[in-house]
């Protein structure tokens, strides 16, 4: 707990359970999709190609098409528009810019852990009805952000679809996604965690605020908060404008860490699940977190006033570290001063060990064990 | 006008237009879009790649990556899960396989468009809240359906993203995606259109029925139809269940005519805009059509139901005609032959005239003029 008097009244913790998603009644179905879509890999072989099938249960599906590899995705916003859509009725302003490039990192951040440069996004814009396309600044933020984001990634913007789907998206609403398709090239780049094993040292590169996970819970807490997403977090900003910020895009770093010779043996983009996402490498290894990055104004304020424990915000939220690079241990210093060199700022947080599969927080007493994350 | 008798009573005639999507909101959003995604090919080359500037503009994106082209897409399957769930409804039995195969057809006929191999999908399935995956009926036929359309398709299902997105997704509904990768290989492959050109035989593939495009068209004519989606179309089947015929997937076709030698010089899926399609190519060109194939029983009832003239009903629906591929003359017989072979009914329909851009559909006297379709 924090010495800060909350905002809002005293209530009971919020957790992310409360907030709405439950994956009880979506694991099933996922977890048949997962099988049939294993099986549909040996549809290659006619091609003369084939699955990597150390990708399939990682952030980005990976084929082997001889000189290189290629790499694939389509990853889905989530909720974050509900928030920009409230914060433009009480503001006036459409931060569809953020929102943009918030989508267009939920795929590129997930295509470069397999150590893929991303080549080509597309636009997947479905609104519910006509209507909603007639806003022009929001429309003209949405476009403006789309490329700026594409321009930093260093991808071409191939196309995309803006469908109308009048009711299957809500009224004045837009459902956001982006595909991101690159390619593994030398080969060698294969980041898939065949290497990953004790001593390596691992790097995270700083998050910019909550990114686009955890959105649920920061929208009930808005429900909350007596000003909402008005309530100024403590630096002068608002609630709102915060979550707002738009998700880091790491690609520049994995390019430019490629650039200079050094080739993570794993990396792992910090999204749902927040550090629990530090093990999901199938090998049973153990993470030892020995320092802890600053939390970022957003991500202190939501664990404040929902009232989380540690375990529960770092296991729920990236709490400041959005992107974590598992590297030889010889490279780690040369790997934080190229992050930093690109303005993205860096720390060695920790290393791997031998032992059973689990998170350890050392600076906070946390653990995760290898039970508290299932992905697969 | 057909001599039978309407099974609803008389009343307007029901235009695509009046069904709900108002291109004139959505127009400068594309128009905006398009410009800010050209501007971003430039990118790649960084990378030492570079975009096929023929591909802006076509059914799917093409990038140069050395030995081959990549293309990518993404695809929306639109409102047809609205008929699915009422027929679900009205009859008890989930469709969901069908619509699986829609979804997967809508990206996979438009990345072969381009001479493209297509290798890896992902799926996108967006729901209205966790409650929605709940139904295990429908959750087991989407997941066979979308492997089977895999198969059939010799791609790999990569994986996917299954969001719950209450507030942005409709409650009980899911908004259906995806995205498909693939590569052209040998480059020869390649058919943007450099070589279509007067004396090009036109071959038409069989549609299946209304595929995924005028389906707001069709559920404007359910309501008005007494029984509804259970109205007897002719044939002993009702509307729901031959509108909810999956889409043909045209993909094996291709890669037939690909292993025999004959490369297209274009290609185009005939999907939303009907055959006003057949004119997508920039070129200056005139597309003569002398021979018509059977309108499937599900669109020559819509014709008629909706009162649509011809030009109407062939410059909206697919009216039997799914994909229509732009050869040499000399390889038109042996395509129609392939693809019979492939079990795909196939007719050599017309042929590539000089002239100015229009389609001429002889045996209806429609014409179609160049300013009947503005994709670009």
């Amino acid at each position: 707990m924090s010495a800060t008097p909350p905002t809002s009244l005293p209530a009971a913790p919020l957790t992310y359970e409360q907030a709405g998603v439950n994956y009880d009644l979506i694991d099933p179905l996922k977890v048949a999709a997962q099988r049939a879509a294993a099986a549909t890999g040996a549809n290659l072989a006619a091609h003369g190609f084939g699955e990597v099938v150390a990708s399939r249960g990682e952030s980005a599906y990976v084929v082997d098409i001889g000189p290189m590899y290629l790499a694939s995705i389509v990853e889905c916003l989530g909720t974050k528009t509900l928030v920009a859509d409230e914060m433009a009725r009480l503001t006036g302003t459409s931060r569809y810019d953020a929102i943009a490039q918030d989508t267009i990192a939920m795929a590129v951040n997930d295509l470069i852990t397999v150590g893929a440069t991303p080549l080509v996004v597309q636009a997947y814009w479905a609104a519910g009805g006509s209507d909603w396309f007639g806003d022009a600044a929001r429309a003209q933020a949405l476009v403006a952000g789309w490329k700026k984001a594409c321009d930093t990634c260093g991808v071409a913007w191939g196309g995309g679809e803006t469908p109308a789907l009048a009711g299957i998206v809500a009224d004045g609403r837009v459902d956001l996604a982006a595909s991101c398709t690159g390619i593994v090239s030398p080969k060698s780049r294969l980041s898939l965690g065949e290497h990953l094993g004790a001593g390596d040292a691992i790097v995270f590169l700083a998050s910019s605020g909550i990114h686009a996970n955890g959105l649920s819970l920061a929208r009930k807490l808005a429900e909350r908060l007596p000003k909402g997403y008005l309530t100024d977090i403590g630096n002068g900003q608002t609630f709102g404008d915060a979550l707002l910020a738009p998700t880091a895009l790491y690609s520049p770093v994995t390019e430019a860490l490629a650039a200079a010779g050094i080739v993570p043996h794993y990396s792992a983009n910090i999204t749902g699940h927040g550090w629990r996402k530090l093990m999901r490498h199938p090998h049973t290894l153990s993470y030892r977190i020995t320092a802890v990055p600053d939390k970022t104004p957003v991500l202190a304020f939501m664990q404040r006033e929902c009232g989380l424990d540690d375990h529960e915000a770092y296991g729920t939220l990236n709490m400041g570290a959005g992107f974590a690079l598992y590297l030889k241990a010889a490279d780690a210093d040369r790997a934080v001063a190229i992050a930093r060199g690109l303005g993205v700022d860096a720390i060695i947080a920790g290393h791997v060990e031998a032992g059973p599969k689990r998170v350890l927080i050392d600076p906070l007493g946390v653990t995760f064990g290898g039970d508290e994350l299932q992905l697969r």
